[in-house]
């Protein structure tokens, strides 16, 4: 569940993905960043799609259906949140397997996985406009996403000298996989990050009205994705990862790395300050930090205390661990 | 791949809709037409949704993997001619297989299969806009489109007294699918029928601007969408299946039960009558033939020469045979 218009994973995909590029020609233009933009009638829509796949984004053992029809959703809503834009409606495609064993007395899993993809939606005031259905060896939720942005805020627009910001606290979507993956219970709070993640809509909006230059979700970890930003807008970007806040728990390296937040990074001009994370604070209830710089060089530089570190590796979900 | 913006199966899946439209709510108001319409500054935008899963809606060993990924796009665009749109753009979805070998020399399959994806989607004048792509024990295509639309034809609009058309001839994919499951090569034109679709976008258009009053694309077999116009109407409909205009070497009751035709079945005001058919052919190079009426009944009455029978059985796709 990366937030891009066209997903970018490690190595052998971005070959994969520049040759699909190269072969849809002009057709392919607008590809590439958290949402796609269509001009219509003056106004202009955001679009995005993202695939969740069981055994590749998400267990039925780990989740409840309905859970998986939210975090599905929710993944989508948080590429509309990255570009500012402010959700009108979700169209769904479900692969549902024709013969696992239902649990007597429940709804059917695609009614259960389509009433999280409703109250997904309705959470943040989109409609569910559509859908199509059919039987697969394995469940699939295919969302796809479509708001209305005014000033639509592209990965492509940090200048050096701006500030990076991050909402949110990271690591806690990052705990719950790692105590799901040794066989634990996650503690309430942080499961319930993982499986309810809230697309931050009104963050998006807010950062877009106050000038943000360029925002990402961060789904593939707070470094891999610091990385795209920095490739879109040709800087450099310099995180000090003691500033990273963190879930209770984590160190800042392991909130990095961690995936799934759906927290926004956000490039904003120098002179948005403590006052501007206030203000921030107060419109959405969650914390704004400066965890870094924009800078006139290349790629990506991390530094704990004062000492260079390498990166973490990019999240690649749970299926490559 | 149905030609609707929520698939309705037969039987158990009918119910299982009812139930998720239950739990959808208010927020599902707008589902079950071909396109979910959402107005945009004064304009109205026509969305639909099309999932194609290998196994279930297309065969490796059939078609090439241009032909699966023009095949998805035309299916899904197919639903925007039912409505009289204009194609704007595609998102597609794409599930591949890690693991299976590529034949040498060839591009990747998902390059492929995007290859058709652009070429179907710049065949009407869309571009695509972005996409999604995991790793998935089987090939699947989730294709979104979007398009304009200045007057929406849905299905419900049908009037008694309105009479039937459909645009094309009939039958020619079900000649293709019979000879491909019996392990014979279909004629080159009938494959092509099959293999690659021409969504009827023109026509559509035509259709809507002339005064369609309903309109529903043939992909569950003429019988079938028949039932589903007069259904949505509330009209009931009489057709005549000697007037069916066939493919060559198909008899009327095969075409009629031939799915994925991808041509239109329209409702068209009595007034309407050969010499429109005629401006039509001359617009579009097709045939509009008029095959029977809505009347003040329910449901679907068709005779043979005057004889009543039984509706044939609506399509399946392949999985069921």
């Amino acid at each position: 569940m990366t937030r891009r218009s066209l997903r970018l994973g490690s190595g052998g995909e971005f070959d994969r993905l520049r040759a699909i590029f190269a072969a849809l020609g002009a057709a392919g233009r607008d590809l590439g960043d958290d949402c796609a933009l269509l001009p219509v009638g003056g106004r202009t829509i955001a679009i995005s799609i993202d695939l969740s796949l069981e055994a590749v984004h998400f267990r039925t053992d780990w989740l409840s259906f309905r859970e998986i029809g939210w975090r599905a959703t929710a993944a989508a809503l948080s590429d509309l949140a990255a570009d500012g834009a402010t959700p009108l409606g979700v169209l769904v495609s479900l692969g549902v397997p024709g013969n696992r064993q239902r649990r007597p007395g429940n709804a059917s899993p695609a009614v259960q996985i389509m009433s999280g993809v409703g109250s997904a939606a309705r959470s943040v005031g989109a409609k569910v406009l559509g859908g199509d259905m059919a039987r697969s060896p394995r469940y699939l939720v295919d969302v796809c996403v479509l708001g209305r942005v005014a000033r639509p805020v592209r990965r492509s627009g940090a200048r050096p000298g701006d500030g990076l910001w991050v909402t949110g606290r990271l690591g806690g979507a990052g705990l719950a996989l790692a105590a799901l993956r040794a066989g634990r219970r996650p503690a309430p709070t942080v499961r319930r990050r993982f499986a309810r993640p809230v697309p931050r809509i009104a963050a998006g909006r807010w950062l877009a009205r106050r000038g943000a230059r360029a925002m990402i979700d961060i789904s593939d970890g707070l470094a891999g994705d610091a990385g795209h930003l920095a490739a879109a807008s040709g800087v450099g970007i310099a995180i000090e990862l003691e500033r990273v806040p963190c879930w209770p728990g984590v160190t800042p390296r392991a909130a990095a790395a961690s995936g799934e937040e759906y927290e926004l990074l956000v490039a904003l001009p120098r002179s948005f300050g403590t006052a501007g994370a206030r203000a921030f604070r107060r419109a959405t209830g969650l914390p704004l930090t400066r965890i870094g710089a924009c800078t006139a060089g290349r790629g990506l530089r991390i530094t704990h205390e004062g000492r260079l570190i390498t990166p973490p590796r990019g999240f690649d979900h749970f299926r490559a661990r």
